[in-house]
């Protein structure tokens, strides 16, 4: 059975277009066998070549990657009014333009996405939009901007300078040459619009969300914060205030114990608070071609399948049950010399090895608890039987399995 | 014009069905505006009353509560063979029979939904279905339930024992008076074989899933992992080993950096991993009637709307600017006698208070750093000019916000 083709049409060919083309043909097996289609990228549109005319009659679906707001604007309208769906990840143009857009896609009876838009790789978009299209969201409180979260978390962590920080992003690739539009908090803000105008309902452009930058913060500010126990976050919120809405962008301190406190680097983090679900917490990368790729491949795939459809299963694993852990290992033995060592040889025979230790006398006895490199399972249970039987151990040992840093 | 009705059939009216029928009718107006259909309960089935047949009849969507395998999966299977679609948070019902009842749904065009099956208000099903339907998912774990989460968070917290903190959490309405699904890891089971099976594209049933609880752990434990910088929950793992799939329940210490450590009392969260994406994390109230029935209610609003529409907005919210807010104050002062007395003064006049204080000398300047209790910002933005003009003030005054613990 031939398959039929799903056809993209992809504008914009950067380092987004790039990673998305590179993961689609990677993916386009598995997308096949999920939908029944399979995905092609039937035209590219770049600043040198394509004929958008020609691109869009290709197409089943566009993806615009080419950002800002002309002429995306105008790409992206005319694709819709061709009946086309359309997949983006322009902030800019949603910020600015979305309740225009989105009368299109609704006249047309077209679907527009844009989850890659906001968050990276976090699906927020999809969560306000569906799984909380019933809910009365209270507050939204969010991490938006990947740049401004890494620079701040290398000044808290090392000490430095902003603009030490700010050069070290630069040097990594988590910050542009021109910071300007991260930095000030205006990216951040865009965003913000886009995040309001689906949890609260109400239209929200980029020209009404305040917004101020982390510029002027000092590593000073980040010392005293710790002292009072609190952390320095560039913080999205937008919030019911006195029947109205607030949504403002700024520096802002949050106690430890706040769901984004712990959200460092170049991660993203929203919390959507509400009384029916008290508070939702969605994190991941913030930025990165690969991520947002992946953000707009969900999104292309989403067009393609029909709602909450499972499929038949594409694959058919085996279940393995033999796995490699980590262990906790507790072992109560007599206290008395050459103990250590016995236990250690007898490990030491069943190829696993201590990562960590720590001993202390209960009078007559002592209790070993130790930390294990992984180890199969199985391995892990026989070498419990043979310590089990040695003479001086009092009791089984008792094993709870260890997540690696590694893993 | 007289709004369409969207019928609901609903089975069960125990604690989540109650708590469905009171949102729906709190939100049943926001429902219209947003997809143009008034949702209305139109036939409810509890034990002692209601005919299922008459209910179907009347319904263009079936609410399945009524948990375990039987009736609940004889009425799901002819609810979606007479064309309708379900939601349900039958967990036990999908990880038993799951494939059979998505071929239904499949053979039949209709959508069975069952985000509150997984995960409470944590949208991970809806992300792994739809987000995620294009990516190559390496690894999953999850703190799937709130009970063991909520017993061992209290057993580290208190040094409680294993039976206390179980004591406690049925004393709180967390646990069941029969607690042997949650605390056995068997309820854990089951939301990993439907997670398991959307994540991988592969069928699992719960019989294919190893399962180890919590009751064998002591408070013991929990110290000694703290000594060795872990954390100690219940975690289901999903995983590819060796071209096939792990999946299983058991204790294990995570290192503190895991995003998973941080999840505590009664929340649920779950990572997902896979190389274009790096991870996500989502987290949120493991249960509670409230809780799932927001998610159910999620899913239903996502049958009556077409995908991805960003429908008109139905509010206009007035774009508030004056907002209250805790606010860090950071103020350089000559080192002379009388300055916090002034300063208190006129922070005092300005009906602001100061909820924690630094002081530090620096040569012959001070530097004073404060987190004031909540103001509006345009007071304390009065009271930082005025503090400028202070004669021993050195500078204008720094101020940041911070989110305060009430928030």
């Amino acid at each position: 059975m031939t398959q039929q083709t799903f056809r993209i049409g992809l504008l914009g060919r950067g380092t987004v277009g790039g990673a998305f083309a590179d993961l689609l043909e990677q993916r386009a097996g598995h997308v096949a066998a999920v939908t029944g289609l399979r995905p092609r990228i039937t035209g590219v549109l770049r600043r040198s070549e394509g004929d958008f005319d020609q691109i869009l009659a290709d197409s089943d679906l566009v993806v615009e990657l080419i950002g800002g707001l002309d002429p995306a604007r105008d790409y992206v309208q005319r694709a819709m009014a061709a009946g086309k769906h359309v997949v983006t990840a322009n902030k800019q143009l949603l910020a600015e333009h979305g309740e225009e857009l989105w009368a299109t896609a609704r006249e047309h009876g077209v679907q527009l996405r844009f989850e890659a838009a906001v968050g990276g790789v976090v699906p927020v978009v999809r969560v306000l939009q569906e799984s909380l299209a019933g809910a009365h969201v209270e507050r939204l409180h969010g991490i938006v901007n990947g740049t401004t979260n890494f620079i701040l978390t290398r000044m808290a962590d090392t000490g430095a300078s902003y603009a030490d920080a700010l050069a070290e992003a630069q040097r990594l690739g988590y910050a542009e040459a021109d910071p300007t539009d991260d930095v000030t908090g205006k990216d951040a803000a865009a965003k913000m619009a886009i995040l309001a105008r689906l949890a609260f309902d109400t239209p929200v452009s980029l020209a009404q969300v305040r917004y101020e930058g982390i510029e002027h913060l000092t590593a000073d500010d980040l010392e005293y914060a710790r002292e009072l126990g609190l952390g320095l976050k560039l913080i999205g919120t937008a919030e019911r205030v006195d029947g109205g809405l607030s949504v403002r962008v700024h520096p802002a301190f949050l106690y430890g114990a706040h769901p984004l406190a712990s959200v460092n680097g170049p991660f993203n983090a929203v919390t959507i608070e509400s009384e029916a679900i008290t508070e939702i917490t969605l994190s991941g990368p913030g930025a990165g071609g690969p991520q947002t790729a992946s953000a707009v491949l969900g999104d292309v795939v989403s067009a393609m399948i029909p709602p909450a459809s499972t499929h038949e299963p594409s694959e058919r694993l085996e279940l393995v049950d033999d796995v490699v852990s980590a262990f906790y290992l507790h072992v109560d033995v007599a206290d008395q010399p050459g103990v250590l060592a016995q236990l250690a040889q007898v490990l030491g025979l069943q190829n696993i090895s201590v990562k960590s230790f720590v001993q202390k006398g209960l009078g007559e006895n002592a209790r070993l608890v130790m930390v294990l490199h992984p180890v199969l399972e199985s391995q892990l249970s026989g070498a419990v039987d043979l310590i089990t039987g040695l003479e001086f151990v009092r009791g089984r040992p008792r094993a709870i399995r260890v997540i690696d840093e590694a893993f």
